[in-house]
């Protein structure tokens, strides 16, 4: 792509750096911001850049946060001995956007995966099992991707916590709301099968 | 979706007004830069902000520029006899892109289409007349949109410039390289047939 413009090339190359976004992308998008207010285009790289600068880690929980504690850490409302633990932010904010769930997170920042070498030190393993020994917690929720480097972490973690008296349990596998039985996978499918539930409960729970 | 993050959640409201970019992907962008160098932020933000500052509109040509006048009408080296019109910037990158061609441009800002209540008076067409008359132009090359509209802006600017002595001509419309001869469309076909080239001609130009 050439351009006239050095200011409107630069624009475009730092756009393309973001992933997914390809030059022709990056083009649109930047030719779309000319078009808009100056104090609109002020506002958004003012928003960016003040995010990047300003935005911490929970020190508790390592979500995403804009205080030294986030905003679930520090809701009273929060049941703070039901502990769910996730991979990444993005699952935190899946599973807050169900409103379903009122305890609090812990956020491992990855899972164990020795062949891209994530190993158990490079995650927040360490401050989770001191956090547990510390704080009065009753029950962990294990909510990681089912694949098998999910099912090492859990594995993993639940060694670690076994002399700590703490519920441990993980979130449920299955067939998908709206999926069609002939096409789940055989091991879906089996564990749908083993860890059937009574229909009492599953009418209760809302499914 | 749900942020415990106002930082967060602002940024990402920010991304989701840009053309094309639904919550998700605004939040992959946004956890993208939170893992990024501040100073690479830092640059992302102010690129951007520079550019809707400082950027003009070429006083000559309408393409945007850097200066009062842009790159292309400020170089000794471009022919200024031969004149191509172009709806917008975009289409200025395109033909730039293939260094096939050696004059300079003219941006409408859009073609005449009436539905869309674009009518001549939004569209730079008084600039071009005034500039036609005043420069030494030989040759105009329309290099619109092959639509009903397209064809409606050539059919009106050429009437425009019929008093003055200048050839008029528009890019060759016919089968895409590449492309298949069953699926093109009739008119394309037909056109393609009746403003056929010798093969000596189309071996020169090298396509």
């Amino acid at each position: 792509m050439i351009f006239s413009s050095s200011l409107l090339e630069n624009a475009v190359n730092e756009f393309a750096k973001l992933p997914g976004i390809g030059k022709k992308t990056a083009l649109r998008l930047v030719l779309h911001l000319i078009k808009q207010d100056a104090a609109d285009v002020s506002r958004f790289s003012q928003t960016i850049a003040r995010m990047r600068d300003e935005i911490k880690y929970c020190s508790r929980c390592y979500n995403i946060s804009d205080k030294e504690l986030c905003n679930i850490c520090s809701n009273p409302l929060r049941k703070k001995e039901m502990l769910c633990i996730v991979e990444n932010i993005r699952d935190v904010i899946a599973i807050e956007s169900t409103q379903q769930f009122n305890g609090v997170y812990h956020v491992l920042g990855g899972i164990i995966s020795p062949l891209d070498g994530i190993g158990p030190d490079q995650l927040t393993i360490d401050a989770l099992v001191n956090r547990i020994a510390k704080e009065e917690i009753d029950e962990i929720i294990f909510a990681l991707s089912p694949t098998i480097q999910g099912d090492t972490t859990i594995y993993y973690i639940s060694k670690k916590l076994k002399h700590l008296n703490v519920k441990i349990t993980t979130i449920a596998r299955g067939i998908s709301f709206g999926g069609e039985l002939e096409y789940a996978d055989e091991m879906t499918l089996a564990k749908s099968i083993s860890n059937r539930i009574p229909v009492e409960n599953f009418i209760v729970s809302g499914n």
